[in-house]
């Protein structure tokens, strides 16, 4: 007897069975094609690449978590772990073949070997929209429009979409003379989500001193409407600016849009990326904010400067498919309905299955989709394992192949006698 | 000044530019959708594994291809290369979530580190369809027609959908006292496409001695009617047998369904892969059958053995994503029509950005892809622009905001004057 290999999944990885499958796969569908109804086209790029490619300029971080290894060809290569690097280098490879503005989405797994105790898993999925190649506001504003849009569609739920100018911020740390802290204020400001206000004041007094970590306190807890907190924020950083005209200019957009509602400018929202440059943005459900951001993005001034001389501005957002599920489920939002088939053809006959296959395609024909059993059981059998699968009608074919029998499993009736056109209007929703 | 990185993807990996992009993610929601008719549902698997698990009993050939590494957590894993063994360790792991007989798709990326040479790819997408946990020739059946149905619906061409059954072949191996040498034989045989028969021979006959070899190659090379060369074989292995059996029954489905046309019965097919024990089939082009099969499978008694004490038979077969786009193209067949958007909001002015997106709201909600312009360049230019993505229609927003000019590329008229429904009506394919 041979040993069995124990069958398992690696830590931070899953299968997906098919209740589940079906909503991820309905739910990229139903994305994607919103992304489409505004121009945006899909590219797609390898899971594997270069290391120095991937890796670039990014910290110590990235690279504790990157999937890398030498390949057959004693190549340094890794696992891609977001869609926004080879998005970088995909510009500059092919930038003459790309008519600017370039609209792209990208819907596509990333891994990242992170720690999985917080209910991260390694392999997960990411949907990216960016505009690149032109510094319109109306550019950034169509991303923020199309999240809306996407979520409000698919959640049907009020949103937050917190928005911020990192240049707003620049200015402000630049006035009290903090422009060489901003990476690390930066890092601890982000961190307020997770360990509090009070504990950020903390590590802000260790690194700016008390007066200074007051400042940014006050200054990102700014709190009012979308205009009271641009002119606070003007007034705490030197005045009127271009980043606060382009925050102005974005409101009165969303306004004509009649969307504002969903906004709120929130000075502490920063995006952790080093590529960001001008607007950031991350989405919550108002009334699951727990669940943190389902949809974040920003403006960059120069994504692909590594790889490239070109400068290529642009801007975009992710949404992450994981966590819009989770927020689903949260929300007792109810899977599609149309998982498997409609209707089953019942065999009484293996013999027959020729004449069962073309029957069903009949159905199938008119998009019904349509099951053939594969075993001449009893009846009873046959409805049981239909009822399982959540299919409603079963034909039940006679020997005569003129008339059938159909069975609603609902009703638990049966009606006989019945030609293909009469079933076609019973099983048609 | 900061040195470049190159930006290059490793060879045998591609970037998909939109266009082709497209085409592919179009081709898989169409065959996605067909699947669906049938009642088949989608799985998915991670991209990573323990090693252990994709190398099973697999030969040397396997583990030269594999892409194999440790990971941070000193584990030996690697990445998939085919979807069938990811299959069947979800089979032994979820069999008791299951319903059987279980129909599973699975449209997924493998990675193999082939020699690219011959224009092959160490990234590629399978698509591959499953029916698990049932003997019934009618699950065998199915699928055939299945792969008839879908290739059909997508390439409206011929095809020759080639069978054979492995048992037939082993009964004739036995009857010449060759069991001993089967897998040698069968390596041999499956090169004869690529090296063509005489080599074949000459191979065959250094195996096991001219008389034996000879007879091998009349028997791979019948040819005649389905029913013809089923005879023949049954007259070449002693006697009528299950497998003859099948193969008659197969046909008899054939014909009752109308399609036995486009099967032919193939003694030479044999299907590597040590998996399959019954019928095997591949699928060609009839006018282009130089580009290799575009389908594959067959029916194996016991795929979870590895992982499992529980015997798993099945059927299945897998669509070649890349191949099957090559033969599209060499057809001649026209990419889809609806790539970018069918209308442009032109942009008269950047400040209008929120009236402009709320008007492409009306076009969207009514499915048809608008796209907003985010720059007021000279309107030539905005029409140059919409021309070069295929966008058939311009709409150029007036001051009023009551009424619009609309501009059709394919024309090159306007029309001035018009309202919201004229124009929907006029941009409605």
């Amino acid at each position: 007897m041979e040993t069995i290999i124990e069958p398992r999944v690696l830590k931070g990885f899953r299968d997906f069975l098919p209740d589940s499958e079906i909503v991820r796969r309905d739910l990229i569908a139903r994305i994607e094609a919103l992304f489409r109804l505004y121009g945006f086209v899909p590219i797609d790029t390898p899971a594997l690449e270069y290391a120095e490619i991937l890796l670039g300029k990014s910290g110590g971080e990235t690279e504790k978590q990157i999937y890398r290894f030498v390949d057959h060809g004693n190549r340094d290569v890794a696992l891609r772990f977001d869609l926004t690097v080879p998005f970088a280098r995909f510009l500059a490879e092919h930038l003459s073949e790309l008519d600017l503005p370039f609209k792209r989405y990208h819907i596509a797994k990333v891994w990242r070997g992170e720690n999985t105790q917080r209910g991260r898993y390694r392999e997960f999925t990411q949907c990216d929209f960016d505009i690149v190649g032109t510094d319109s506001p109306a550019a950034d504003f169509e991303i923020l429009f199309v999240i809306h849009h996407v979520l409000k569609t698919i959640v049907s739920k009020p949103l937050d979409i917190r928005i911020n100018h990192r240049g707003m911020f620049n200015r402000f740390l630049e006035r009290l003379s903090l422009t060489e802290k901003v990476v690390d204020i930066l890092r601890l400001v982000d961190k307020r989500a997770k360990i509090g206000v009070e504990l950020v004041l903390d590590q802000l007094i260790q690194l700016v001193g008390t007066s200074n970590a007051k400042k940014i306190i006050r200054f990102i807890e700014l709190k009012g409407s979308f205009k009271e907190i641009v002119h606070a924020m003007i007034d705490l950083s030197g005045g009127v600016c271009a980043e606060s005209d382009t925050l102005l200019q974005i409101h009165r957009f969303l306004t004509d849009a009649g969307i504002a509602d969903s906004y709120i400018l929130d000075p502490s929202i920063m995006r952790g990326l080093d590529y960001y440059t001008g607007l950031v943005y991350e989405t919550f459900l108002t009334d699951l904010p727990i669940i943190g951001s389902i949809c974040s993005g920003g403006r960059y001034d120069n994504l692909a400067s590594l790889y490239s001389k070109e400068r290529i501005a642009g801007v975009g957002a992710s949404i992450g498919l994981d966590r819009l599920i989770a927020a689903l489920e949260a929300l007792g939002s109810k899977a599609p309905q149309d998982g498997y088939a409609r209707l089953a053809i019942a065999c009484e006959n293996v013999e027959s299955s020729g004449a069962y296959q073309a029957l069903a395609l009949k159905f199938r024909e008119q998009g019904i989709a349509c099951e053939v059993f594969f075993d001449s059981t009893k009846l009873t059998k046959q409805y049981i394992a239909a009822e399982k699968k959540g299919i409603r009608f079963v034909l039940i074919p006679s020997e005569s192949a003129e008339t059938f029998t159909i069975r609603d499993l609902q009703t638990r009736q049966n009606k006989e006698g019945l030609g293909l056109n009469d079933i076609l209007k019973i099983v048609a929703r």
